[in-house]
């Protein structure tokens, strides 16, 4: 049984007779391949990528399973298609808050057309692209039962600007649904980016690869990064999730670094450390001014003495 | 007595009645204040740069001193005019290979003109700026008393490929003059790019502060890297010396790292890590080969044991 995927974030939805992607049950995502090379470049990448023995075991794992292609009804009611199967990062999860993060100062490639770089470029400029080294290209954040998902529509993201971004790197790590940098409380941020298994440590690790990879150049590529705040606020702590995503535009490296994405990556890394520290400090500081000063924890607790 | 400084590798030359720099016996070094507002704004710089807290102190001496600005008879025959008065990094240098190495995928900022992007942006993809995350935008290799220096011309230098900078960064710490991969012996990169006070240690010092500080972007912007391969040649180890250059395309970083700097920066450590580790490599197997195998020193030399 195919159906659309109750979480995409980014790119187009399979409703209202469009093309898009489907999942199963069985944890499986199917992408249609599409028409203009671009789904074909995508296969050839995870194709390239699976069997390369350069890519070290630990940075696998930030990478969707690819279980190669298959024809399929597509969802525009086109007739047979072929997709990409991949593995379903997301619909495991039962209220993830998602950020796709498309990382990059820019999104083309110097091999493109010059009509594709303008109009990338100008995307890039209009967006966060060029001034932050990545843009924020779709997301959910979940609020709770009432009030379910903040998901803003295609425009408002487009629009994000980096004050923004800065607020949402907040507000995705906050228990309180308010947006604004000032409201925020963080509370999750220790144990979602801090922690061994954290974000921050996730992104630090992906890093010290783009430092010395020089296979593959990750043009308009994205971060799927993703946790389930209803279990963080049952206190456990579940093993926040980043997936790189979207390889239609992946070129090979030739023995030069991506420093593109480096770039835009050390940015990011940049923004969720200043969240994480910010976070430790308030932490530090309710921890002095209550009443029974504790031990501040690495996950973010307030341990009593 | 001002004079036209002898080893400029890039920019106007103050000869042939243009504007240029001039330096004087004293170690000053006297840069023309461009009049559309770059002289202005680099100078801006300085004075921002050198009252700035913030900046720590061993990532000042990354940048050469400046003396404010003064009134002199420009060299063009112009008359009065205002000049940067600057450190001369290269003239206590006996006979200095310079590189100047302009640092980013990018050398335009995105608050500049539609029409300064698109002539930047020309520039940049057809010289190696785009692919490699920096270009070579002069230089002069010092070859022997003979042969004197290897400096090519402007033309020469803007068509350079990723193939002639890997070329060229080997080269720039080889004993034999010759030109190629192949061929170049690479035997002084153990002591210039290598050790602790090589090129490589102070290019990852860098490093280290552009992954943190926010507060400026340096578009356009190069690096000079330099060292008297005379003296090394003579069995002494010379510290190699890199200092920032060019300012007048620096804004304020607020709140951002400089991602695009980050991000050549990064790929011009990668090669020159390679060229290292090479070097390294070859040094091994000469020792293993040689008739009293011996043990491979930090600076490169093959002890005997």
């Amino acid at each position: 049984m195919l159906k659309v995927p109750e979480h995409q974030v980014a790119g187009h939805l399979a409703i209202d007779g469009k093309l898009g992607p489907l999942v199963d049950d069985s944890g499986r995502f199917y992408k249609p391949l599409q028409g203009d090379g671009r789904g074909n470049k995508e296969l050839a990448f995870y194709e390239s990528f699976s069997s390369d023995t350069r890519v070290p075991e630990h940075i696998r794992k930030y990478f969707p399973v690819c279980y190669g292609s298959q024809l399929l009804e597509a969802s525009n009611g086109s007739g047979l298609l072929h997709h990409l199967v991949l593995q379903d990062i997301v619909s495991s999860h039962r209220n993830p808050s998602i950020m796709d993060v498309k990382i990059g100062s820019r999104t083309w490639y110097p091999e493109a057309s010059d009509n594709y770089i303008q109009k990338c470029l100008e995307k890039d400029r209009r967006t966060t692209t060029v001034s932050l080294g990545f843009r924020i290209a779709g997301l959910q954040l979940y609020e709770g039962k009432e009030s379910g998902y903040w998901r803003p529509g295609r425009r408002e993201v487009q629009s994000f600007t980096v004050y923004n971004v800065r607020s949402i790197l907040r507000r995705f790590v906050s228990s309180n649904s308010s947006i604004g940098n000032e409201s925020s409380d963080c509370s999750f941020a220790p144990s979602i980016y801090g922690g061994s298994a954290g974000i921050l440590e996730q992104l630090l690790e992906l890093k010290a690869w783009f430092e010395d990879q020089t296979i593959y150049h990750f043009h308009s590529c994205s971060l799927l990064i993703l946790f389930d705040k209803e279990s963080v606020s049952k206190g456990s702590t579940p093993v926040p999730v980043i997936k790189l995503i979207d390889f239609a535009h992946v070129v090979e490296g030739k023995g030069v670094i991506d420093h593109n994405f480096l770039g835009g990556l050390c940015s990011l890394i940049k923004f969720v450390s200043e969240v994480l520290s910010d976070s430790k400090e308030s932490l530090i500081k309710d921890c002095v001014e209550s009443e029974k000063p504790g031990i501040c924890t690495d996950n973010g607790n307030c341990q009593q003495s």
